[in-house]
């Protein structure tokens, strides 16, 4: 599959290689080396006799296959899991979320929780995330620091919060951040403007311009609920896909996440321009919010990623009970068995979340010459017993506790369930000072 | 809250405790007391400086609550996970799970499979599962020996399979199982006629009249799928649901598992008749059926437990996916994201099994009295951080494998998450030479 390198840094030997692409191969007999933070080969182990590697990991009971990508997210919300649950939305939001937030949200908070939600992504098989929340600095910096790979989609409302007064601030800090971090390995900076109903049509044009001449993407929250979609019919006269539409923010670099209440012009529409969604079946199911119509976009050739939203609305972030969720839920919603199969759940959870972000040429499968991201997942408990079909089990038998080693951008970050430099004694030391702050408010 | 015991065996100092019964309930800064198989008492800890105990458990990072009741499963079918998927639920019986199940099924696959399905369940804190299979007396005789409590409810066909020729013989050997079992402490016998359209109302007469002279309960299958009761419709006139009450099968010691085509007419039949819904989310969404709509009939008071359903459709038998898959469908389902709760989730996985029974007077809450079955959750984890409601980080933050201890009938069987008295090494290699033999065909 490659030329055979002489001098390698990692050569892993795992029992079962998945690579996503090509869609539902497995490979046994087969060890991949990494080079700097690429793949460089993937090979029959008996060909590896010859490779000098620094490091070896012989690995015969696990899944190699690439890290996940977590398409949504507000790591920081980490610190309000749990806090409140089992409410209709609006009073969950305007009772016990925002308020908290109002009183608690600062640098620090962003600071720890966004640590603390690396830790959970990384011990449930995640090396990529979006994300957006107020102070994206702070999640960028937090990120970069412990070696994680992260899409910051900078916040832009019409109203002020901690990090910015109004629109036009929002953008300028959010665009000095993509500056700075122009030659970052790990981290890249989209537009985050939050949703049709919290950011003005007048602003939302000032985005579409700017996304156009920088060629930067765009993630949005969008008919999240079907409630949001009629308001805005009664209020602007359209659906709010078609006033982003009209504004020039449909395209290939256009993320929309959600998307429960879509009609089969609005999938043409997606089709169309080429724009991507992104289905957070969790955070859909626990907010009763609905299903967005994950076969009918695949079977249109819309590109689907998949995320878990903040810990409040799911209440974890582990990508392997999305993955699972959004296989049980594509059925349900079909009312066909065999809609949304293991590998397709699989492949949203990886390549389609690269491609959401435009770099499926770098990153989301096993392949040589993509960027070494990638996950090892322990299949010998009683759990994932018998074997039948290592996919299979992934998707259905596993719950992100299995997954033992984790590798980002060539980097060994979690080994045996440990994480490398993370001090976690003091993490969560930190997180029990909130715990004790927010809670007894 | 009782007594204070001068002598037990075992004192559980534990961070929390969560007794399930009353409802919402928490408790900290409690302690747990044991003697033989029973809950001796409940009191504050620092009331226990004079009790001898044999074992003393202090776990002051973890939840204590009663054992999960998986209530209604296939055991022995864990050998058979991830065999066939995404396959619509007539060619996924008729052209891999029955074929599979013709050439293997054994005494000895009975054997092995419930043998892996209850360290599975152990291990995800499950302490008492119900079990509908051929070869009853295996799954009973290896549920006894591991220490594991057990509902059998032994099958009933109208066709042969290799364990009975014809219904007679199904029921006589049922019963004369039931004689065998009267006595033991952790297994008890119940009725289990597959399904109405598998059992002919003559057979189904039998059972019931059968079922009321014995005083045993009856499990059974029943509103799986629309399709199946639009054909009893076309068949015999009538709704399943309507046979089995026209043929005196629908009482409080009936158990009806899945139940998702559901008008109000046949909730109004489930009160009247007090008899008990098992709900399997997690299967009904894989193999497509439909959804069972638990939070209308909770409204009329009708019981509702949990239940995994084989591995073959789920692909797991961890309780905690099922617990919080029945939070969250209920919130889709009723478009009501205060459906559902999380302690009425957690109910249904405790006291509603008990319930389904008939006995939640001694099984199903952490209360002096009952059954000393319970099960410790490490909440030290980042996942579980930061801690403002337990209930809450147990239904939706928790997968399974923070379960570190389980007793059942007042003994340690998993003790920080390692299973006292099985030898792991020995069951995985049975579980491979399975996976080869059946993986072959």
């Amino acid at each position: 599959m490659s030329s055979i390198p002489e001098f390698v840094d990692t050569l892993i030997h795992p029992g079962w290689i998945v690579p996503v692409v090509p869609e539902g191969d497995v490979l046994t007999g087969f060890s991949v080396a990494l080079v700097g933070n690429k793949i460089v080969a993937v090979l029959p182990t008996e060909e590896t006799t010859y490779i000098n590697a620094k490091k070896v990991h012989t690995l015969p009971e696990h899944v190699l296959l690439p890290g996940l990508i977590n398409a949504h997210g507000h790591a920081a919300m980490s610190l309000l899991r749990g806090y409140a649950d089992d409410l209709p939305l609006m009073p969950w939001l305007e009772q016990h979320i925002w308020p908290a937030e109002a009183k608690h949200v600062s640098e620090e908070f962003v600071r720890d929780g966004v640590e603390l939600a690396i830790v959970e992504m990384l011990r449930s098989g995640t090396t990529s995330f979006t994300d957006m929340y107020i102070y994206p600095d702070i999640t960028a910096e937090v990120s970069q620091a412990m070696g994680m790979r992260c899409q910051i989609t900078f916040p832009v409302f019409d109203f002020p919060t901690a990090w910015a007064r109004d629109a036009d601030e929002y953008i300028s800090k959010g665009l000095a951040l993509r500056d700075r971090l122009k030659h970052s390995e790990l981290i890249s900076v989209a537009f985050g403007p939050h949703a049709p109903y919290t950011v003005s049509q007048n602003n939302l044009s000032k985005v579409a311009t700017l996304a156009a001449q920088l060629d930067i993407g765009v993630h949005i929250h969008l008919h999240e609920t079907t409630g949001e979609v009629l308001q805005a019919v009664e209020q602007h006269g359209e659906r709010p896909i078609d006033t982003l539409h009209r504004l020039g923010l449909l395209g290939p670099k256009t993320q929309c996440v959600h998307m429960t209440d879509l009609g089969n012009q609005d999938i043409a529409l997606l089709a169309a321009t080429g724009a991507h969604v992104i289905h957070c079946p969790t955070s859909n199911m626990k907010l009763a919010s609905g299903s967005c119509p994950v076969a009918k976009l695949l079977a249109q050739d819309v590109n689907v990623a998949l995320g878990t939203d903040g810990a409040a609305a799911n209440n974890n972030l582990n990508m392997f009970g999305e993955i699972r969720a959004a296989a049980l839920l594509g059925k349900l919603h079909t009312q066909d068995a065999s809609a949304i199969s293991a590998q397709q759940a699989l492949s949203m959870s990886t390549i389609n979340g690269a491609r959401a972000q435009g770099i499926d040429d770098c990153l989301g499968s096993l392949e040589v010459g993509k960027l070494a991201d990638l996950i090892a997942v322990d299949m010998s408990g009683p759990e994932t017993a018998p074997l039948y079909n290592p996919i299979s089990q992934l998707v259905y038998a596993s719950n992100g506790s299995q997954v033992t080693h984790s590798w980002i951008n060539g980097k060994l970050l979690l080994e045996n369930r440990a994480l490398n430099n993370i001090d976690m004694p003091q993490l969560m030391q930190k997180i029990q000072k909130w715990q004790h702050r927010i809670g007894s408010q």
